[in-house]
């Protein structure tokens, strides 16, 4: 495949799902990490180098399709002929739990640009990419989008939250009807817990038990497994949630 | 009932739902009619007049905000002391079927414009509204929200449309949840099939079935049923769909 | 309508959904009430006729096909010539909550012999004598299922219950594919919250919410409204809940 | 690992996704395969054996509790002190595609042994060999499910199908949220689509799309995976089906 080689773009890259996804593809991939700040996918990146792979850090705000062009146009640079084998989509919209009335249209907006807007221009800017891979590729070029319990569940006071998440689902859900036929493989997950990141080390969850957050290593597995699913037998959805969720 | 008197309020007036809705809601309360252009109203409100009921209609943009505010305020000089009894949200976001790589950010935003901000704004300005009818209303305040195949399909080349389309039935759930327990009742309508409207005449629908498109005059009987339900009792989503179509 | 009337047939009476439903279609129909035993039906036939309506009551229990045969020939003789416009199967197929390793087998079949087999039967009994009704009726002629909140969830220890209840799910969404064409409207109601009957007077539900059981009157009123609806739209499915449900 | 040997159990082995499932496993483990003809496992069982694996069929019909006690029993025999890592559900329960008025009881009848009682049979019999293995498996000890297209959707002339493999799923849903706790995976897949099988050879499937139909490997690889997910991120439903398929 040396004349062939492919790379993973990880768009989204903190210290949870982005970063271990990228580790993950990195065992296989060059991997490309796009964050909004360097300080997100520093560590990321020479934790990859240190291990053997090859990872390149862009700093680009995807919501910005001028900004997203310009990262994309540097990959070209760094990893000349290489073509994309999976894009994952990572990006968090942060979110507001907030009475309905209390809500701002800003609030509307950021989970709407997030997980709706910035969505589409990378799913615009990859998928062309994806479809020049699906002739020599050894897995089916692969877009993962990372989905989350508000994804299927318009919870009170998460209205601004899910609005953006399920509208993220359709489209993925669209995708997978349109671009499967192609041989590229749409996959949307459901992450249905809390995340054992930093951030949320003190959070009480499901009792303390043990194994009761996610691992991101855990998550990375599973969009990895996506990603080598044979054309035949595409997952277009799963959840993932720990042991002891109530669900 | 006199000194307590109650309207309705249709936003998204054309010759489909909306206006069969103002019909059928102006046979107890005096409705109010919002569309962009007088046009879409002048008819409805003309027969409801001769009918002996009352009407009015008044020319807004419900996606901007003071335009929105504008009108209900004149609500209030029209219809001094009135409180709102139910909104009806069916504005068309209309819609591009496109293959995805041919969408522009444009169609995504009018997707998202009409489905979700306007909604928003709607929501906001409406909800406190029936807020304050609650003590005193016959039925449980309502607030009825058109949806369509696309609420709940996200279907090959109608990303944007569904996207906009799941979005509003999240933020209608999420409001469901908020304001049931306050005894306003939100309620979604999945209308799965296309409208007999002047505009449809010509489409051969369902084989050319007879009744093979939906009267728009039985979504808005059910939306009155919606309306009437007793508080221990609420639909919070209902289908309709021609017998004769494919689901 | 004299020389080509219509009648109601109502499975599962007792004192919630059933009796009610029974009460509401004998406004404009002679209604039979099936139930396993005579003081299932007793009052509400009394009840019934007090108000000036029609109605027999018929001790059988529906899944038994012998049993349910008689009953519907029986039915023939008291109301010679009146055909069937709405049929309603309301059977309790009791549940258990349970550990899972804890079940019997007879647990999982009391919940298949009610929820599917029974059912099985009664469709089969009653679709061709609604297919009789079709060109006559006022109404589309109408099958209505009741169902239950495990009817779209698998809760923990709630696995016998739950597959009986989808199973009737799934046959019910069968039917209304197969017969919405033939004009019977097929519906299936998920009924998500306690119901207020004796049995269940001192249950504090809802932190004991005023309306916070839902009253069989509005189950009721809610079948009724479905019978009416026409044929350009039906509604296959509806959830009906209290105001301060959490679901 | 040597004194704390485990096997699999798959039961239900044909031609398609039971073999693959049983080569699959065999790379980790003993693998015993259940099926009512000793023709259904024996080429696989040789082949796995040729490639240096352990495998033993036995003939047992699993809707037979007795039958099934019997085979787990003499299991305990030929891998003395081995332990269940992972049980497979892949009973065909068989489907007539009818007109419901064409149905026979006997047609139900079928739908739900297979599909309802004989799964709780083997539910029952497996849960607590899996519970012996949490504290010393591997990976989370695992019961993963064969569901089908009609798992999620009742179609017309598919009812009786799809009661058995909705009920199927449902208790499959509640077992999860009952067992995932105590440490078992308990997985459902959707297998939306035609498996490659020697059966289906001249299906013409997806326009004769190479790839159209499943590849029984695929799904094996999916149930592989599935098995040795971390338990804070378990996924509890996917769905299965080739690039080209329809949904």
């Amino acid at each position: 495949m040396a004349s062939k080689s492919f790379y993973a773009l990880i768009a989204g890259v903190g210290p949870g799902t982005g970063r271990a996804a990228a580790v993950r593809f990195a065992q296989k991939y060059p991997v490309v990490l796009l964050a909004r700040r360097p300080e997100s996918y520093e560590e990321a990146v020479a934790d990859i180098k240190k291990a053997g792979g090859q990872a390149i850090g862009i700093t680009a705000d995807v919501a910005d399709p001028t900004n997203l062009k310009n990262a994309l146009a540097s990959i070209d640079k760094e990893l000349p002929g290489s073509r994309l084998a999976a894009a994952v989509y990572n990006v968090n919209s942060g979110f507001a739990k907030k009475p309905f009335l209390e809500l701002k249209v800003e609030d509307i907006d950021a989970s709407l640009n997030g997980s709706v807007r910035a969505f589409f221009h990378f799913a615009q800017a990859t998928l062309p990419l994806l479809q020049k891979s699906v002739p020599d590729s050894e897995y089916p070029p692969t877009l993962i989008i990372t989905g989350a319990t508000a994804s299927i569940k318009g919870s009170a006071q998460f209205g601004s939250f899910a609005a953006g998440k399920w509208a993220l689902r359709a489209l993925g859900q669209s995708l997978a009807r349109e671009f499967h036929p192609q041989g590229i493989h749409v996959a949307h997950a459901i992450i249905d817990g809390v995340i054992d990141i930093p951030r949320t080390k003190d959070w009480q969850v499901n009792d303390g038990a043990e194994d009761g957050k996610i691992k991101p290593e855990a998550i990375a597995e599973t969009y990895w497994y996506l990603h080598t699913q044979h054309r035949s037998a595409f997952t277009q959805e799963v959840d993932i949630r720990p042991y002891v969720e109530k669900f």
